[in-house]
């Protein structure tokens, strides 16, 4: 008999066939008994017909537990009122094991009882629903560079160097030598920029950060676009397309998870380019205006985000911060030559920074200042003042955070639930 | 006037636009010069004709040197002797940077110092080809998985234990903790395989062997599919559908890089499934016949997998290895328990193994045996084996090895030119 995976199943009305899974949930209903059966593509309602108490089947569908593991063999019938619109009339359950005491019931569980139990509790329907939208967004982020061009270049994990200071880094022992994780891809995207035009970079990148706040994991995903020859504005567009594609492939492909997590659609489908811009010069009174005891010259925290991500419907692009309280690299602005040439994209709904970019230092003498103003070991940067030497050009790009978006679209509170595996502070199992 | 990327010039014959890039290469010919300006889509052929010497379009082009930085306005013609097509009529150079001293030039560098340069070398024409090829496998493995209904489940970096062995394991602290990099995210996806049916991960892996071979990276990109319910069968026909399916990417869509790579695509043309099968049996004595020194119960080493992959035209399938030289989670042979149901694929012309994978065990007690027999700490897999507790499964899986593939379908000799920023032995620059 023919095993199909429950997705498919209105493919295969009014045939015999198989289906391999795991015990969701059951009932009894006088002389029918109803199996949910989930196999990871969808759930099926499996059914038992019989006049007789003592039917073989009615023994094994008493025996069977929460996720019990299962092959039901059966018939598939069209009934509109099963979930899916398909029934499945069993004729042969084949028990692979039953499962006992299964650690996740129904009944409502602490987070972190579920967050030691991740590895089941991937298990469930809502879990279920924000990590297939996870995959839907990184297949719509390639999708998106793919599409325009940009080849992607893998940057390294392990680098020799801290791309923005040593203390929030992860250090390991590299053939005698110290190595360290890498906080973002961005300076080898310069490198391939000149040597590919429109790159991006799509990994793991690490922050050895003692935050324990509901936006932050220790290890996270981030893609990093670069482009030579472009400016500021030509990213920040590059960004708004970004996310109108993502949000539009999501309610496409995803709307039914959406509506498993009671996310408001509403509140994503209004999103459109242009994105409202604000210069950090027009953000400091508004946020004052709103309660912040923001200064002039202090960066955002958690707190100024959320205030401005909650006053408009989109996502907002906030540019020109004073260049202290950026990276080194940051292009200074040609007039205000205090402010740099970033932009950060902060999500609606008081999500906070999804991206964060801007143009790069193309001048070499201006590059060499900076490093030395920052204390950074310019031994470590000499490749990176090369790409200054040799046809320097001006470039820019952004990096956007995958869990972030993932916690903004599916409108979940805590980050933690983007990614299969957190890692959080002292958190590291399973 | 117009930016336009080079690939993109043929649609605007006959028109004003404005390329953006560098020197690639320059020439004269009594009245003609010829500069040639990559832009990392392509190469044009850019020129200016004058009968005067004093022309200051001369001047500009006597001025630039290679991987100079420029913008150069002009008038696309279509030209059937230009690579690619099409000329462009200079009319304007903007120089940007005129590059001195670019030390990668024409002649021949050695190795050490064009890995010393990696972040220069990644602009010439055949790291570009190779480069490009890779992007192109793991897009072709992404749509691959995607299209069959596979969910990407990103499995974590950073773990708290040693999946096999310690021995070659990069270690970090994390918040008074140990952790450790992940060589493979196989555990994690049977978990995952448990919640979503058939899933992959795709990310970056690392082993801290001081294997100092062609093969060998300290850090490499693997993808690792894993199937609940699979069998060996399963996998190993899933394995030869996804490198079919590569191989017909690549020559449908990167042909032009391996003719630059000048690789003779007959010996990729020819790959179709199914690939000879071998039991690690019928492998030993016809390595012996061919002067392998491999005794039954021996491992293979790249001597041996360059011969076997030497015999056949296509990839081949080596199965049923002894138990102990496989890894602790193997499923035995249910006639020969000392046998395990694994697979390795070895590709052709010698470029050794691609795949390793199997079917794992799924029996609580058994799997129990095998972690206390190989002095693991149980403790740390207790989250693996509530796995075999909760509806347990068969299930099998395998992982590719990225920059292997990437090495034999360019047919290079050395693994490191087949990822940006090669991590090897004592090598962790740029």
């Amino acid at each position: 008999m023919k095993w199909i995976y429950i997705e498919d199943v209105a493919g295969h009305k009014d045939q015999d066939i198989e289906v391999r899974g795991w015990v969701y949930n059951k009932r009894s209903s006088g002389k029918v008994r109803f199996l949910l059966v989930r196999d990871g593509t969808g759930i099926i309602q499996a059914t038992i017909f019989s006049a007789e108490k003592e039917n073989p089947l009615f023994l094994t569908f008493d025996s069977l537990t929460q996720e019990s593991s299962v092959i039901v063999r059966g018939h598939v019938r069209e009934d509109k009122r099963a979930p899916g619109g398909h029934e499945l009339t069993i004729h042969e359950i084949e028990v692979l094991q039953v499962a006992q005491d299964y650690p996740i019931t129904l009944k409502e569980h602490s987070t972190p009882f579920l967050m030691e139990h991740r590895h089941l509790w991937l298990r469930s329907q809502k879990q279920h629903a924000v990590l297939r939208v996870r995959a839907e967004v990184i297949k719509a982020i390639r999708d998106f560079f793919d599409g325009r061009g940009f080849r992607l270049m893998d940057t390294p994990i392990l680098t020799p160097s801290a791309c923005e200071g040593t203390t929030t880094l992860f250090e390991t022992e590299y053939f005698g030598q110290k190595a360290y994780l890498t906080q973002s891809g961005q300076l080898y995207n310069e490198a391939t920029a000149a040597a590919f035009g429109k790159v991006y970079c799509f990994g793991p990148t690490f922050r050895a950060e003692k935050s324990k706040t509901r936006r932050h994991l220790i290890e996270f995903w981030m893609v990093e676009p670069e482009v030579a020859f472009a400016t500021l504005e030509d990213i920040t567009e590059l960004g708004e397309d970004l996310i109108v594609f993502i949000i539009g492939r999501v309610l496409e492909k995803r709307k039914d998870d959406l509506d498993v997590l009671e996310r408001d659609i509403d509140r994503l489908s209004v999103i459109r380019k242009p994105f409202p811009r604000l210069t950090y010069d027009e953000a400091v009174p508004k946020l004052k205006e709103k309660g912040s005891a923001i200064e002039w010259g202090d960066d955002f925290g958690a707190p100024e985000e959320t205030i401005i991500s909650e006053i408009y419907p989109t996502p907002v692009c906030v540019t020109h911060f004073p260049a202290k309280i950026k990276a080194f690299y940051m292009q200074p602005d040609a007039v205000r030559p205090d402010l740099v040439l970033g932009v950060d994209f902060l999500a609606s709904e008081g999500y906070g920074e999804i991206i964060g970019g801007g143009q790069r230092i193309h001048d070499l003498a201006l590059l060499e200042r900076r490093i030395r103003e920052n204390d950074l070991p310019r031994e470590a940067y000499e490749w990176y003042l090369d790409l200054r030497k040799y046809g320097s050009f001006p470039h820019s790009g952004f990096g956007l955070g995958v869990e972030r978006t993932v916690a903004w679209i599916c409108g979940i509170k805590h980050i933690r639930e983007t990614i299969p595996f957190p890692r959080l502070l002292y958190r590291i199992y399973p």
